[in-house]
C-alpha cells in the first residue's frame, strides 16, 4: 500500500506551546506512551507516527474551556492558546476499517490533559476509502422513487411522536397522501413499540400508501424507523420491502456505525439517517465534532438522507451552521457519495427563500410538522402552501408577492409570522 | 405490559423557570411538537407523555454554559438556574429496544434551546430490561479463564500502539508471558491493519500463548482488537476462538451499540470494552453523559470488561470520578450484570494502595504500560513489583514498608516517584 493518510483537522486549546501539544496528540494517537518502551525503534516511529502537517494560531483565552487541563511546570499565569491543527495519520496504521479510523482520529485524544479544548473539524479521506459502498440511492435515487423530478421533497413527521396505534398512523398517512405530500417519516422516538409494533404499522400504512399509488400514480415515501438490534433491523427492512415500502430510517448515533454498515450491506431501500443525539457531540464549542467531519463518515457508511436542522429552527443551532451542513451533504466526497440533506425543525413557509438563497439548492427534503399540518385550510392546503413558498424561492419572487395568486400561501404567511 | 418507566436523571441549566424547562424536555422526548397537532388527544398524552418526577434546584450562573440557549421573552438580565431533574419515560413508548431508549433519553434533547446545559447523569432500567443478555463472563468468568483466583488481573497493553509486525507482537507477548502477566491487550489503534493483519497476529501470538500454557499451566488472556464491521468482527472472533484465544476487544463508541449487541449474541469469549472517544461524551460539565449512565447501557449490551482510567491517570479525569466509575461497574444492575473495571493510563506501583482504599475492591484489571515494562530489572521484575504493590494494598501495609522484603517493589518505587 502506498503511503496514504487520513487527514484530520482540529481546533485545539492548550496552555502548552502549540507545537508541543500538537506533537503530544500525534504521538498518543499513533505510537506513543509516556515512557519510551521496549521495541520502539526510530524506523518504526518514522513509518507509523502521525505527522503534524499544519498548525495555525488563532486567538487566546485567559481561562481553560474544559476542566482537567494541565499547565506546563513552572507556569503560574497560563494563557490558553487556540489553533487549527492538521494531523496526517498513516493508513498503514488502520487500513480503511472505519471504527478503527474513528478510534484514531476521535478516540482517547479528547481526554489528553495537554488540551483545554479539542474539536474535530473535518476529515479528509484518501482514495482507498472508495471500498465503502456509500449511499445506494442518494438524491437521484430518492427522486426516482418519489417521482419528484425537481424542487424539494416536501414531507412531514408522524406526530404525536408516540402514542398512535398502527391504524391511527395509517389514517394520518392517508390524510397526508391526499394532501399531496412526497415524504413521511416516523418520529425517532417511535420504532418497534408495544403500542405500535413495526410490522403492524408497516402493514397498515403501506395498505394506504399502495392504494393511494394505485389510484393516483404517486407513491408517498414513508421512512419507517427500524432502529433496533442488527437482526431486528434486517427483519424490519424485509418487512418494509415486502409491503412495497421505499425507505427505512435509523437513529445513526444510537444504532452505531457497524450496525448501520451492516444494514447498508444488504439493504434494498434508501437509508434515512436520523442524527438524534448529535447535539451532545457538537454543541460545546470546545469539545466534540463538527458536522463537516461527521457527515463524511456516515456517507461512507452508506446513508442516503441525513438530517441537518433548518434555518431558524427550534433548536440551538445557528443558521450559518445549518447552511454549512446542507452544503456539506451535497459536496462531492471522493468524487461522489452524495447524501440528501433533510431540513427539519420548526419549518414553515417562511424559511424556503433564505434556505434556497443561502445554499443554492433544492436537492433536499423539506419537512414541516405543525408548520404544515396546522394550516387553517387543513393539511392539503398546508402542503400546497409549502410548495408555493418553494416555487417562489426558486423563482426569486418575494413570498408576499407570490401569495397574491396563491391563497394557501397567503393564509400560511398570515398564520406563521416571525 | 404494566406501566413501567425508564428513569433518567439530568443536570440542567436554563434561563426559563425550572418547571417549564423540565416540561419542555419531557414533552419533546415523548409526545410534543411546537404546535398542538391533529390526532393529539388528552388520553394519548396522559398515557405516553414523559413525567417530571423530581426537580431539585442547584446553583445559578450569570452566563450560559452552552451557546444557542434562549431567554424568556421580556427577560433582559437572565440568570441561568441549574437543577437535577428526574424524568420517567413510559416503556410503552419504546419497549426495551436499546437504540430507541437512547434516542429517547439522549436524543434531540441536547439541542433544545430551553437549555444552556444538559447532562445525562444516570439511568434506571425496569425489570423488563432483563431481556438483554448482559456480560457472559464478567469478573467470575474472567477469573476462571485466567486462573487468577484473587487480587487484580495484572496486565499491559501492546506498545508501541501501532507498527509491530505479528511476529514482533508475538515476541513481546512471549516476554510478557514469561514475566508472569495475566492479561495483554492490543492498543485501540491496532485492529486489522496492513502491517499487522488480525489473523496473522492471532496465529503468531496464540502460538506463543499456547506454548507457554502447555509449559506452565498458565494461559495469558490476550484481548485481540477485533473492532470492524459486523461480519469482520464475527470472522475475527472465530479466528481468535479457533486458535485458543480467550478474549476479544472492541472500541464501543465507534463500533456502536447494535454492532456490539450482535457480537455478544454469538460470542463465546469475553468482550473487552474499550471506551476510546468517551472524553468527547463526558468532559464538558454542561453537556453529554456521566459514566454512571453510560456503563449501564454497555452492561446490558453484554460487555465483560470496561475501561475506567485509573487514579492519577495521564488524562484529564479527576480521581473521584475514576473511583465512582470503578464502583459503578461492580454495583449490581437489575441484580447482576457485573462488569470488570479495567484500570489503566499512567499506572505504576504507586496507585494500588489508594485504588484499593477508595474502592474496596481488587476485582479489577490493573494495566500498566511504561509503569511496568520500563522497570530497571525488566518486565518480569516490573510485573512482580505491581503484584507486590497490590499485595501491600490489600493487606493495608504501606508500600515503603512492604518494599523492604521485596526488591522489585523497592526498585519500582525509586523509579516511579510522584
Amino acid at each position: 500500500m502506498a503511503r496514504e493518510f487520513v487527514r484530520a483537522t482540529y481546533r485545539i486549546e492548550t496552555a502548552f506551546p502549540l507545537d508541543r501539544a500538537a506533537a503530544a496528540l500525534a504521538g498518543e494517537q499513533s505510537s506513543g506512551t509516556f515512557v519510551r518502551v521496549h521495541g520502539e525503534t526510530d524506523e518504526l516511529r518514522d513509518r507509523h507516527l502521525a505527522k503534524v502537517e499544519r498548525l495555525t494560531p488563532l486567538d487566546e483565552s485567559p481561562t481553560p474551556s474544559l476542566p482537567g487541563a494541565a499547565v506546563p511546570k513552572g507556569v503560574t499565569n497560563p494563557v490558553y492558546r487556540r489553533a487549527e491543527l492538521v494531523v496526517a495519520f498513516p493508513l498503514e496504521n488502520m487500513g480503511t476499517n472505519l471504527p478503527t479510523v474513528l478510534a484514531t482520529v476521535a478516540g482517547n485524544l479528547f481526554e489528553l490533559r495537554e488540551f483545554s479544548g479539542l474539536k474535530l473539524l473535518d476529515l479528509d479521506f484518501p482514495e482507498a476509502f472508495r471500498v465503502h459502498p456509500g449511499p445506494q440511492f442518494g438524491v437521484a435515487g430518492t427522486r426516482r422513487l418519489t417521482g419528484v423530478a425537481s424542487g424539494p421533497m416536501v414531507g412531514t413527521i408522524v406526530k404525536p411522536s408516540v402514542g398512535l396505534t398502527p391504524g391511527q398512523t395509517a389514517d394520518l398517512v392517508r390524510t397526508l397522501a391526499e394532501a399531496g405530500i412526497d415524504f413521511v417519516k416516523d418520529d425517532e422516538l417511535q420504532a418497534d413499540s408495544p403500542h405500535s409494533p413495526l410490522e403492524d404499522r408497516v402493514k397498515a400504512v403501506m395498505r394506504v400508501v399502495n392504494a393511494h399509488a394505485d389510484r393516483t400514480g404517486k407513491k408517498v415515501m414513508v421512512a419507517f424507523n427500524i432502529s433496533d438490534d442488527v437482526d431486528a433491523m434486517r427483519r424490519h427492512h424485509d418487512t418494509v420491502l415486502a409491503h412495497g415500502g421505499t425507505c427505512v430510517m435509523v437513529s445513526l448515533n444510537h444504532v452505531g456505525l457497524a450496525g448501520v454498515m451492516k444494514l447498508r450491506q444488504s439493504s434494498e431501500l434508501p437509508i434515512h439517517g436520523h442524527r438524534n443525539g448529535w447535539g451532545m457531540l457538537t454543541r460545546s464549542p470546545a469539545l466534540g465534532v463538527e458536522f463537516a467531519a461527521y457527515q463524511k463518515v456516515w456517507r461512507l457508511a452508506g446513508v442516503d438522507h441525513l438530517h441537518v436542522n433548518g434555518l431558524r429552527n427550534k433548536f440551538w443551532e445557528p443558521d450559518e451552521s445549518v447552511v454549512r451542513s446542507i452544503k456539506a451533504c451535497l459536496s462531492p466526497l471522493l468524487g461522489g457519495y452524495g447524501t440528501m440533506p433533510v431540513v427539519a425543525s420548526g419549518q414553515t413557509v417562511r424559511q424556503p427563500p433564505d434556505t434556497y438563497r443561502l445554499t443554492g439548492s433544492a436537492d433536499l427534503m423539506y419537512l414541516a410538522g405543525g408548520g404544515m399540518m396546522a394550516h387553517s385550510g387543513g393539511p392539503a392546503a398546508g402542503c400546497r402552501a409549502i410548495r408555493q413558498a418553494w416555487d417562489a424561492a426558486v423563482a426569486g419572487v418575494p413570498l408576499d408577492e407570490h401569495a397574491k395568486g396563491h391563497p394557501e400561501l397567503r393564509a400560511a404567511l398570515e398564520a406563521y409570522r416571525e
